[in-house]
Parts: C-alpha cells; sequence; structure tokens
C-alpha cells in the first residue's frame, strides 16, 4: 500500500495520476498550504525538504516527481506506464520528465516562490515579470519536440502525459495563452477528457 | 558508440564520469561556452536547448543529467553503476539526481545565469547574494541525508556519487565552505583522489 503526500494545484498531480492510472492499491494525505501543514514538525519528519509530493512505501519515503513516476511504472508494470523494456526510450521518458522538474517547474516556481532566490521585494517583482516570457521558451521547445502524437513519447501513453498535463494546467495563470502551442493545447484537451484524469481533480478539488 | 558535448565545470562531468567508470566506448567533443558555441547553429541543430551535456547515440541524442546517467547504467550494467534490479534503491537513485538537477544546480545558477529569471541588475545582484545561503541549505539536507557510507546510496558506489561530487566542487565558488560538511566533505576527498576521476578531470582539463 502506497501513500501519496499531496497539495492541490502542485506537480503532486502527477503522481496521483501515475498510481491512479496504474490501479494501485494507494491513499492520499491532502498537506494544507495555507496553513503551511508542510511546515509542520510532524511533516518535515516524513519529508524534511517540507515539499510535496512525498510517497510512503513499505521501504521508506520517497520523493521528486520523476522518481515517484519511474518508480510507480515499475511497481506497476502490467499498467504499462513507461517504456521499462528500452533503455533509449526510457531515457527520453526520463529527459522529458528532467527537463519539467528542472526548467519548466522552476521557470514557474518564480512567480510565486521568488522569495527561494532573493530577499528584496523589487528582485521578487523582477522575477514575475519574466515567468510569461520563460514558460513560452519553455512550452516551445516542448511543442517542437513533440513527435506527431498523440502522446509525449508519440504512440505509447506513459507518465510523460500525466506531467506534461500538470505543467499545462499552470500556463493560463503564468500568462501563457496555451493555444499558441497547438500540440501542446491539444494534448491537454485529450488528458482533460479522460476519465481517470477527471476522477483524479475531482478527488484532489472534493478533499480541498 | 557514445559521444558527450561537454563544457569543463559543468554538470556533463557526472556523465562523463559515469562514462569512463562504465569502461563506456565513447568520445568528447568539447564546447567552448566563452565563444558562446553551445549557441551556434550546428550545436542548436544537435540540441535546441542549448546547453550540455548532450550524449550522442545510434538512437538519437540525448539529454538532461540524470536521464544520461540512468541511460549509461542500464547501456553498461556489468558495471554495476545504478541499483537496477531493485525498483526502490533506483528510485532514490533518482530522487538523488532530481534534487541535484532541480534544486541543487538551480540553486548555483542563480550566481551567474541569474538573466535566466530577471532582467535587472539590482535583481541580478540580489539573487547571487543569496546564493551562499541557498547552496548551504542544500547541502544541509544532503549531509543530513547521506548514509553511513561510504557512498550515496550506502555500500553501493553509483551514479549520485559522480554528481554529487559535481556539485560539491562549485561549493566553494558559491561562497560555501565544504568543511562545515563533514560527510560531504569526505567524500569529496575520496572521489578526488579514485584514479577515474583523477582521468576525467586531466581530460577535461587538457582540452580546455
Amino acid at each position: 500500500m502506497l501513500t501519496l503526500y499531496y497539495a492541490p494545484g502542485t506537480c503532486a498531480l502527477a503522481p496521483h495520476l501515475a498510481l491512479e492510472f496504474a490501479g494501485a492499491d494507494y491513499a492520499t494525505v491532502r498537506i494544507d498550504f495555507a496553513r503551511q501543514e508542510q511546515r509542520s514538525p510532524d511533516y518535515l519528519r516524513l519529508n524534511p525538504k517540507g515539499r510535496v509530493p512525498a510517497l510512503v512505501t513499505e521501504r521508506g519515503v520517497l520523493t521528486e516527481t520523476p522518481a515517484l513516476l519511474q518508480f510507480i511504472s515499475q511497481t506497476y508494470p502490467q499498467a504499462g506506464l513507461a517504456p521499462l523494456d528500452d533503455a533509449f526510450e526510457l531515457a527520453r521518458m526520463n529527459e522529458f520528465n528532467s527537463y519539467i522538474c528542472s526548467t519548466v517547474h522552476v521557470a514557474h516556481s518564480h512567480r510565486m516562490r521568488g522569495s527561494r532566490w532573493a530577499d528584496e521585494a523589487s528582485a521578487i517583482a523582477a522575477m514575475q515579470q519574466k515567468v510569461a516570457s520563460n514558460i513560452a521558451e519553455c512550452f516551445t521547445v516542448i511543442e517542437r519536440g513533440l513527435p506527431a502524437g498523440p502522446w509525449v513519447l508519440g504512440e505509447r501513453f506513459s507518465v510523460c502525459d500525466m506531467y506534461l498535463f500538470t505543467l499545462a494546467g499552470w500556463m493560463k495563470s503564468d500568462g501563457v495563452d496555451i493555444a499558441d502551442f497547438p500540440k501542446v493545447a491539444d494534448h491537454f484537451a485529450r488528458m482533460s477528457a479522460d476519465p481517470v484524469v477527471v476522477k483524479v481533480l475531482a478527488a484532489q478539488n472534493a478533499a480541498a
């Protein structure tokens, strides 16, 4: 039994989707960011980084979205959520997920979390002003890199699609029009209509 | 045959070390950052992101350090550079590598690459002022997370050790004293003395 600690509106959506698409036996625990619960002593004992997602397994706690996505894929291989039998395709999956976490998510974080990287209010404001162009640049890279489709890895649906969907959902608040990126927009529309995605979003919103 | 595109002083050191520790048949191509070669049309055709590392394989170009580290480990399984037979341990490896790329490397980048996230000189200066405390915070997380050792994953030497060594080598210029982190310092000293590490650093410096 796996337990996912998450907060709505965060990248924890991606492993939450992966657990549901995998047909996993799992529980979720919502962390209330409004009450700074991610900084509570109890949560910091679980995850000293004070972030979500965190996945509690029988062997210990795992963090970092790309690691969780591959772990869930490997724990439920019958779900076929990752190209586990092909090292090159698996590297393409991890290349995509690594770009999302280290570049796209980081670009996004400069809108709400600028205080991580500077103390002055003017510097934090300057970072916010550059978020839209940075996110647009990231999605230009993604749009060009997407194959004919229908999925991030081509014919194969994978955890990359859940991670892309998660970040694409932040574009509007980051000041970027998803319609400027036709393949990303089409992907987002298809994911949004998927019953599994609808179910997981409803669960996260109901708990909120 | 694999070909690694790298620049000295970058995170491309980690996959370079992995190729050498793996006993791989590989070539390297140095990209001259001083001449902005990473932005040249030829290089952008190879890697549209304009960054290093990039690894040219028979099936295409791969980027993103965590993806390369697992790919090299899987391509040369006899070298034992990753816990490929244990999904949980492999997730711990990827958790560590993902933290390095998305948090530690990003904290470091705000010293020299602040213009990625803001245009104003004052904002870029404000980011630089916070680099030392952010890097110290990252290495506090790493120090606490390191097992009794001797390696990042405990008894098993892995690509995590190459990635940690790479970032630990930047601490001094980031304004952080590695001696404040005894386990990291000990790890760095042991890695520095390894003949494979000495060989790869000499090769990178000779080419420069």
